[in-house]
């Protein structure tokens, strides 16, 4: 156990517990998440008027005025109970995907659906769980919380995926392998004929979850996912998210499509009420929404044009994206990427450090408005003329 | 494991896993939280114009006023997320309470502080948590999910709580305790003294959860709830939920007040944004709502008065109830609870069954407005006339 602050360390693991506050051995020195710092924390410590958020990847956009439309309209349901298991939203996301409805289970962000995933799955001290490194901090927090052995193959020093490395790790005893693609923070985003081959390739009893946050970004997702070719894979777990082409980020709405007899045991055992009944109402709006998105995908494209095209002008190296986000290496000339980011800041623009990702040297920016990304590169360049 | 269908029962526990879709053994026969229905489904299967629920404790008077206002005004907020660790809205609720605001971690509703008290304390096959029988089933589902040996001890047969039974199931490993107060189903709410009294007869290790999702109906909260001296036991954690006198079920909003050091792991562990932006929005206008607030209580105690008069004429025994619901069974010459639960569905009025509470002779209606109170009387009083 990991006691209190007040026990020894060398206290010996199991009963009986030392104190009511005594945790699990998995939970002592656990890191929480590094969010994005958020625009109230920075225009409080700089006294800012403006401040400009491009660390988390929401949408330039913001909220779809039919998204707004249908909130205000379903305000007064807040006092009800959304319907266990979401049953008009996973429908209209099975047709919005062409697939199964029963194969869809949507969570309080796709956060919940791997939590789950790992939590019914993965016996602790038996199995495990690979992935990249680095790769999105949820997959080996909650792998860890769960108890369960966690192992990473290093990505390669281009940002793209050694596949023999993964497998490499993989054998009998795992229980998931996770993927992100486009992957984040580089952008990153293999061939479909990659995915392919790894979810044949991979043991018979192991789970391959694609996580396809940023999918809808990559300009063409024949070339990219498996998501319309899923019933070919009896071993294949797609998420994706209504947090970033959606614009519903704040609303907390991610969903997984599954094998259909592991999509019910989630259903099983998912917190009944996790998805809040403005979510569904908000997911239902933004999936008959086409105009929003497709105006969403068209400035994401251009903006990323533009932030790549203007941080190399700069001198900054640009790692070739397919999602929402870019990310670089400051120009040779700047002190450090920390030296970027802090006086960022100063200037009222948040952009994401890379430090917990295990990437100091590098940042990541979101694609924002054509006037975000604009000010964002001007300040940036200004910085690091005169660093 | 639990494998897919296709194999063997008798498969053994442990690598290789037997199928892309197999599960852990905690999870196989895992049958999921029934909720009450919901109006559609029996407005459907009906066809019926106007349909009254009563069957999930929810506001009689709806969403409020202010809350709405804030919903549309926020509606903007949609694409942004919410500051992880929701520091304004847990100041805010630690103010409502005057108690430290760092005791203080908000959840997608109290079920997800329960579960994340369960996942940081309980090492399966070591711990084992403790409640009494029946309870409200998320305690069994979350720790039997994380692995973890789940103790009941029998409530007595007027639905009093059996101390003694209860303290009989605990042992130096028993890592929590689960007591809700008032209790559902059955709304009784057993005196302050008592509390301290297992607070204080508890191994040192064990940490007592008293939830308190009810507790603001009570009518004298000093009476029945060690809320407000919190800081006098260390092994105390208090639940409390938006859910019901806030009228905000909807949007997933509880809260745990615990040690601080406890509190501080919860907020390590826990899925960064598992509260949505607008329920924060939603929590912080609803804790300066005290119009509404003062209303739904008068509201509540008055119909709930009505309901145990009504029903208690009509030759049913009613329990009595210091929440917002009252559990009855039936007039000795109603043929069955099932009968009289169906006959209202018909009717378009839905309570709850207690089946899945192993209590399949009682029932439980949920206090509506004085208008949904009366219907559901003369309804009941029909059919149990005709019986």
């Amino acid at each position: 156990m990991c006691a209190d602050k007040t026990a020894s360390a060398g206290a010996p693991t199991g009963l009986p517990l030392a104190s009511p506050s005594a945790v699990r051995p998995e939970v002592c020195g656990f890191k929480p998440y590094t969010p994005g710092l958020s625009i109230d924390e920075i225009r409080d410590r700089y006294g800012l008027a403006h401040v400009i958020k491009l660390a988390s990847n929401e949408n330039p956009l913001g909220t779809s005025p039919v998204v707004q439309h249908a909130l205000r309209h379903k305000a007064n349901l807040a006092f009800r109970y959304a319907q266990s298991g979401n049953p008009r939203l996973t429908s209209a996301i099975a047709a919005h995907h062409g697939v199964p409805a029963e194969c869809v289970v949507a969570g309080n962000g796709s956060d919940e659906i791997i939590d789950l995933i790992v939590r019914v799955r993965a016996v602790p001290g038996v199995h495990n769980v690979v992935a990249f490194n680095p790769c999105f901090s949820i997959y080996e927090l909650q792998t860890r919380l769960a108890g369960v052995e966690f192992r990473q193959a290093p990505l390669a020093a281009d940002f793209s995926f050694d596949w023999d490395g993964l497998m490499a790790l993989v054998d009998d005893a795992t229980a998931v392998v996770f993927v992100t693609t486009p992957d984040n923070p580089s952008g990153f985003c293999p061939p479909v004929a990659d995915l392919e081959r790894l979810a044949r390739a991979l043991p018979s009893g192991c789970l391959l979850v694609v996580d396809e946050a940023y999918m809808d970004f990559c300009g063409d997702e024949s070339a990219h996912s498996l998501l319309a070719r899923i019933e070919e894979f009896p071993n294949l777990a797609v998420l994706r998210t209504f947090s970033k082409s959606f614009g519903l980020a704040g609303l907390r709405l991610g969903y997984g499509i599954l094998p259909v007899q592991l999509a019910d045991y989630l259903r099983r055992v998912r917190l009944p009420f996790s998805v809040n009944i403005l979510a569904e109402e908000a997911g239902l709006a933004a999936l008959a929404d086409d105009v929003f998105r497709a105006e969403t995908l068209r400035v994401t494209s251009e903006g990323r044009a533009a932030l790549t095209e203007g941080l190399t002008a700069l001198g900054c190296h640009v790692y070739p994206s397919k999602a929402n986000f870019v990310m670089f290496r400051p120009a040779p000339a700047c002190k450090s990427a920390a030296h970027l980011f802090e006086e960022l800041l100063r200037r009222g623009i948040i952009i994401r450090p890379l430090k917990s990702y295990g990437l100091p040297d590098l940042l990541r920016v979101s694609v924002g408005s054509p006037d975000e990304n604009a000010a964002f590169l001007k300040a940036a360049g200004e910085i690091m003329a005169h660093a």
